[in-house]
């Protein structure tokens, strides 16, 4: 046993010379095992110890003798002990959660609280103070069958981590009965935990039901369970790396969307692609709850779909195929971030009969450039055709949604109008106006589609070539 | 059913258009689902039908009851059908199998015989043809808590896949109760099959005594793991991917052995790394059976090990760490490929009083270049100390062990003797002739350590500058 741990603290880094490490005492088998063996490697591998006993203040009785017995053992050690008392179900009933994941959860909170004061107590650094906890195979086997009939994926299977920030679980390496035999070897007693017994259900069920079955299935079950959560803990971990790195190359946040660049996102394995798409969803959804497989297959869809596809997400969320994009709409606000973008107008294109066509999820947009001869001086009033300067265009023209600071120039004096305070003039609802479809040139707005154009892109006597727009509804 | 598994067909591009569909039919209530759900879309999507009925020649008059049964019921639906006799216990026994796993292996190999002979029969392409099978969904999870216990790693816990290669299984997306609703729903009946009961013990046990235990932790227990062997063959496939690029990019085998180049190698993560030298491992030895997890630790320690470090692996092989490499011998042969190279002599680091170290299995070799004064003319005789005539050395000097074509120079007439024959002559036994250190520029051999030098770089009267080389054990 002595060795096993030994070995398993070494390969995982777990503890380091002169490190802290509190031991969490229930003072049931688990947890008294832990903390003999951690007596036994102190010394070799140069760490201090103390105990941390969290009361649950479930038990009354029984409760408070497991506290006197924890105190009592750490002291014929000599080694320092502290009893923290909690009220596990009136917190349980404070946060609205079983009293399982109540107590679960003070019981971190404590020792993480404790782990704090050992570090100005000892003038440690926060990664030399450690926190070991008594899980061993049974529990990560149990773990691991929990979560795979939930379905919570990979990263639900890899099970206990040994790891995870100053937590540490050295015993995760030895089973319940190797912890008994130890015990017995050391003549050591503990208490009779009946928390188990209140542990709920499905995980009892799971314990002493389910898992002696796989160990008549296999003799080795426990063991091949644990080395299984390894090796996919690996894969979820090279898995996670890739996936962040590849989210860094091809998303990007706007103030009210997060944007996914379908061609670099798309270099990458789809495995990959899929994992980068949830990720996008749950940074858009500012929370990674309900976000589900299909969800992820919307937005492959949308991927491969034609600009101005949309698709409705959780969360009040919408997404949105735009040029070159995969825009995720965070949800509705009055102040808009970065406006979608529909396409672009290319001069080689839009010049000649043929024109360009820009799709938008309201239709589609004809542009023609051509000569403005006096001949044809008509200039249309439709609402959805317009003629503009093309003179007057100096950079990049955009068929986007609205974006802050957006605006007009009113009148010939040069005189600009918001956006915003336009559309509130005309009394365009909020719901509608994150959806107009504008042609810009910068924040300036040339055509608002279906309403105004700007005055300074008119066309007047001196006008050369015209830009003609034509907007026809899907 | 029939929408579900047309999408689950289409989903993995099952079946295409004019494709021909061979359905294995035993007779039972998985397999005749099977048969009626692609009689009612055979038409939709396009392709032709037959059944192929294998008797194993088990269950003697139920087998044969059970064959008449496949018949009648493809020519109620006017389909064409092919009833094979096959003799399990009899191949069992010449393959030293079980019975289970040779009625499995027939079944394969019938199929694909069919297949084969409907492809000529049509003119189809091998493509065109596939072979439908009735696994379904406690099938999947059955065998996933199968290798589960038995610890066969992600690839195992993949589960049943719903294409390989011409095999396809439509129904992996229902369960069992759907189809039992299905027929019951056709008034369809089909034979009692008792095979499942002969199956072997542990696969029956995990279907009847913990798969309804799962259900009873969650519901959804069975589509839960359906999703993770989905998810988790997606990142399976992924990783393996990796691994065969990273494999091309840094392993390269000679006729003696495998190589892995270390610096290439450890650019990638360490997930990858395992996998590629496992990879390694198994190339060497020309099987995956037995090359375990600690086999490709022992590799991970020899990489980060110094030179002439070894290991000694399954199937006996042998690993060692040389220059800039690992090196996996795949077992001993009279005719050695590529030596292992150990180092490689540096000139600036040579020159001066210090020298240059080169490291290898059986010792060290201490390598000076000095000039050449007449003083010190008297030319050591010592087995493990010897001068060459430096300016002959006209290329890099590799010191490795042997490679097909070594040889020395005789004599001053420039006749030259193959390494080999040389050792045959000096009687050196055969299992140390992989093991001997040689210095060699090319195939030439300056010095066998231990041996003679070639008479090509004998020091002269004219020699200038001498390279010494001193070899002391470890």
């Amino acid at each position: 046993m002595r060795e096993k741990v030994l070995s398993y603290l070494e390969e995982y880094k777990m503890v380091s010379e002169n490190d802290h490490v509190i031991a969490g005492v229930s003072g049931g088998a688990d947890s008294v095992c832990l903390f003999r063996v951690l007596l036994e490697l102190r010394e070799k591998m140069g760490f201090t110890l103390s105990v941390v006993h969290v009361e649950h203040g479930i038990r009354g009785e029984d409760s408070l003798r497991d506290g006197e017995f924890v105190k009592n053992l750490a002291r014929e050690f000599g080694v320092e002990s502290v009893l923290v008392h909690c009220c596990v179900p009136q917190e349980a009933e404070k946060r609205g959660i079983s009293t399982e994941e109540a107590a679960r959860i003070l019981r971190y909170e404590i020792f993480e609280g404790q782990a704090v004061l050992r570090e100005r107590e000892y003038g440690l650094k926060s990664s030399q103070v450690k926190i070991a906890v008594a899980h061993h195979r049974e529990d990560l086997a149990e773990t691991m069958v929990f979560h795979l009939c939930r379905g919570s994926g990979i990263d639900g299977l890899c099970g206990i981590p040994p790891v995870r920030g100053r937590i540490i679980r050295p015993l995760l390496c030895v089973t319940r009965r190797e912890i008994e035999t130890y015990l017995i070897g050391r003549r050591q007693v503990f208490c009779t935990d009946d928390t188990n017994q209140d542990r709920e259900y499905s995980r009892n069920f799971i314990r002493h039901e389910i898992l002696p079955k796989l160990c008549e299935v296999n003799k080795g079950a426990l063991k091949h369970m644990w080395e299984f959560s390894r090796e996919l803990s690996e894969a979820s971990g090279y898995l996670k790396e890739e996936t962040n790195r590849v989210f860094s190359e091809s998303v990007r946040q706007g103030e009210g969307a997060v944007f996914c660049d379908v061609e670099k996102l798309f270099q990458n394995p789809y495995v990959i692609v899929k994992r980068v798409l949830k990720k996008a969803l749950e940074e858009a959804a500012g929370s990674s709850k309900d976000i589900a497989r299909e969800h992820v297959e919307e937005l492959l869809d949308l991927a491969e779909g034609g600009v101005g596809r949309k698709a409705s997400l959780p969360y009040g969320m919408e997404g949105v195929k735009t040029y070159g994009e995969i825009a995720i709409r965070k949800g509705r606000k009055e102040c808009p971030g970065e406006g979608l973008v529909f396409g672009v107008l290319e001069e080689n294109l839009a010049r000649g009969e043929a024109g360009a066509i820009i799709a938008t999820p309201k239709g589609k947009i004809f542009c023609r450039i051509r000569e403005f001869s006096k001949k044809d001086a008509e200039i249309p009033k439709n609402k959805y055709t317009k003629w503009l300067d093309y003179d007057k265009i100096k950079n990049v023209l955009l068929f986007r949604t609205r974006r802050r600071g957006d605006f007009f120039i009113l009148d010939g004096k040069g005189h600009r109008k918001y956006l915003k305070d336009y559309f509130i003039n005309e009394k365009v609802p909020r719901e509608f106006r994150d959806e107009i479809v504008l042609a810009a040139e910068g924040s300036h707005i040339l055509w608002a589609v279906g309403y105004r154009i700007s005055e300074e892109y008119k066309v007047t006597k001196d006008t050369r070539e015209i830009l003609e727009l034509r907007f026809t509804e899907e």
